[in-house]
């Protein structure tokens, strides 16, 4: 039987009561992910319980500074918990596999979770399912120490494009504010997300950017991610996430979209509205999902094929 | 006599007492000075008063929100008041010329303020000036109108790049929250401060970055803006303040710079650095000046002579 938690203390309880906690990020994790789960990691832990974080896929080496000093135990998992997971599917290959059918508590901020786990606390109002996390922990009664403000302060800041999205509550910056009293490196951890480019990355964008289309009176613009791409740059998928923002940015430009292509020879589209273009219905009429402002979906091959589905549903859209 | 004002309500009763007060904001006008001075204006108007905001130079189209409404008042100025102009030179030149010996009250947050004018209220752990002056507002017993809001959320966030620098404060926060509570569009003015290129912006990025050279084991990127590259893209100097950010944003970058080609054939050079290298002594070296992470100077062309000129100096630099 599927749960429903009404409040972060009401976790918290159930929290309480559990030793041995393994904490499943999302795979592709990204800060607030990440955030949520070495947070809830490091308060466990300060409680004298056995907790541990699990993720299917490497993270990338900019987020270790939140698990910094985190001693890595070894356990047998007795309570399992997700963080900002929407889904069991996105817990990524392996960790499905091994939890996804078993996870006792779910933490999660997305309207869309599939209340896949046996209890679930969700609240769609957050902006970072680290603002949940951040309720949860005090009601623990644990002390908010730098190392958990930089964790949460991350979650808070990536979720939101540090503090620019619409989904920025009154909640989402007095909690920044909180953190920044609490010790929080913000001013740091803003450079290392938002200030800093690899230079392959660099490399990446450069060929994107001189390879963008425009379509419907320049409201819809395109930009196509291809293997050649990465080898030519020596970038990989990694990067793409700051690449799908580009096309939006343009004056003028509603939907903007990126088309990438797996190694597989299939297609990832990652697409970004302005009001009150729905990237998530657009999505959703290709079998995608996602937010209204930021959607995606999985599309064959080849390009042309790719492209033309693509454009097609975005003519749709214009012609409604 | 020059007198430094301790708190905003003791501002407050000056501006109480006063009526026709023209209020003055720096020239190339930003979003945090003319946030001050229209929040500023509209408080004084609601409270019966005649107040205008006067400005050397053109307003950008894309602050016209922030004066949308105000009526254009006419009336010989009684008081004069300054907001975000730490020095009567920067009120450009007309108003310098007008009113630059005569401001009666300048309301700043520059540490570098010269006290230029007869009463000067000055924070300088404020990161934007409109944090000063949400507080002499709310001293003035005004309420916080969704158009004040809108001017002081503005000037909160494009002095710190949207809550991302190290000026941020607990405060900034906390007024970005109770601004966004008073009905501020704060994810509305944030896409035209931060998410928007115009497509000549576009075209001339694209310029830049192609061009882009490094030098010293890749810690110094240099981009060079011509005349023909503005004739090419369409864009021009007013769009060059984001290029300005570009090459520092490249991973193992330390200093990072902008030439820039102006129409006499003389190079404006724009530095960018992080921590240690300081951007205003490399820039003292060749005549000019700044802040820590932001200088800039002046070179004779041509190209040749203004980059030889700069590469000698940043080697002098790495030297050291």
């Amino acid at each position: 039987m599927k749960m429903m938690i009404d409040t972060p203390s009401s976790a918290a309880e159930i929290l309480k009561a559990q030793d041995n906690i393994l904490i499943l990020v999302h795979g592709h994790p990204d800060g607030d992910t990440l955030g949520c789960g070495y947070s809830l990691c490091r308060a466990l832990i300060s409680m004298g319980k056995k907790a541990a974080v699990r993720c299917s896929d490497e993270i990338p080496k900019k987020y270790s500074y939140l698990s910094q000093g985190i001693e890595d135990l070894s356990f047998e998992p007795q309570f399992i918990v997700s963080v900002d997971v929407a889904d069991a599917a996105l817990l990524g290959k392996k960790n499905q596999e091994l939890y996804g059918d078993k996870v006792d508590l779910s933490i999660d901020h997305h309207g869309s979770n599939r209340i896949f786990a046996k209890k679930t606390l969700l609240d769609d109002k957050a902006a970072a399912a680290c603002e949940i996390m951040l309720e949860v922990i005090k009601a623990l009664g644990v002390e908010i120490t730098k190392d958990i403000a930089n964790c949460i302060y991350t979650g808070l800041s990536t979720d939101t494009g540090c503090f620019r999205y619409s989904n920025v509550t009154p909640r989402t910056m007095r909690m920044g504010a909180e953190m920044i009293e609490a010790g929080a490196d913000n001013a740091a951890i803003n450079t290392v997300m938002f200030e800093t480019k690899t230079k392959t990355y660099v490399a990446l964008e450069k060929l994107c950017l001189a390879g963008m289309e425009t379509y419907f009176d320049e409201r819809f613009a395109l930009i196509t991610v291809t293997q050649e791409m990465f080898r030519l740059s020596g970038s990989d998928e990694s990067e793409c996430d700051a690449i799908a923002s580009l096309p939006r940015q343009i004056e003028g430009v509603v939907i903007g979209a990126t088309l990438r292509e797996k190694a597989d020879g299939t297609f990832k589209v990652s697409m970004r509205t302005h009001a009150p273009a729905d990237a998530s219905a657009i999505c959703a009429e290709m079998g995608g999902g996602g937010h209204m402002r930021a959607a995606g979906c999985q599309l064959d091959g080849p390009l042309e094929n790719a492209k033309k589905i693509l454009i097609e549903n975005i003519k749709k859209y214009f012609e409604k």
